[in-house]
């Protein structure tokens, strides 16, 4: 058996759905998943896109995704690669996957040239933590994620 | 006295550099700050622009700024806007500048049709998360900060 990787394009959208509503089942946040397929298939069709996704194959099976967007520093002052997701389905782990979709999006900043790729990781994720350690990555905990949306939105902006 | 926002554009790199270091140094992040003005000067001339950022004055002079870039919810399988640096100046604290910058960003979201602006809080900072819960964003701890760069990110991508 073995890992192959390609670009998404046009027509993966509802693969990347699927991967994207595991990951945040998962993550005890399938609540909040309201992306249906249609939306993954703009994300990929966009005339100036913010990004793109890699799939895995295991045997000929979609087994994992990564899905990235544009991002800028103001330490570096350039602009840098943000992994949104990075997903393997639970049947498929344990295989790599997980480090050859992150090998991918480190050779798409390179070819890009940009200085750094980052994401977030939840600090009781053991399992991430392993993986982007041995990758060499420097991880920094004490972090919180804010969002502002819906009527909260609304009302700031009025 | 009174704050005016404005959005940035070419010629004001340098303020925003100005701002984005003292912003750095004032999280204890000075040494890996490596930006230099004209970095800022090509990102608000980018043909192809990943973001741009707002310049707040208080009496003609420049207090703050906030900067931000496109981004993308797998959740909402929509374009988001990205809040990446919200500053204001030493001298500027408790003017509310901070609260209108927040409003201007949150008027661009709205603009663009984006259903959700997000961003980053260190937990030790009790004056943003004022701020931010002030304005009624949802906050949430256990978010660990990765990144791959230099060596490590060459090594991986090789």
């Amino acid at each position: 058996m073995s890992i192959t990787i390609r670009q998404a394009g046009v027509g993966d959208g509802s693969t990347l759905h699927a991967m994207a509503l595991e990951l945040a089942t998962n993550h005890g946040h399938g609540q909040d998943f309201t992306a249906v397929p249609e939306d993954f298939e703009r994300f990929l069709a966009d005339p100036s896109p913010v990004g793109g996704a890699f799939i895995a194959f295991w045997a000929g099976e979609p087994a994992g995704s990564a899905i990235w967007h544009r991002s800028f520093s103001t330490f570096r002052g350039r602009e840098t690669l943000y992994l949104e997701d990075l997903s393997v389905l639970p049947g498929h782990r344990r295989r790599g996957i997980g480090n050859e979709l992150l090998r991918a999006v480190a050779r798409l900043a390179q070819s890009r040239g940009l200085p750094a790729i980052s994401w977030l990781m939840m600090d009781w994720n053991a399992g991430a933590r392993r993986l982007y350690e041995a990758a060499g990555a420097e991880i920094e905990g004490g972090t919180c994620y804010c969002r502002l949306s819906g009527e909260a939105l609304e009302r700031l902006g009025s």
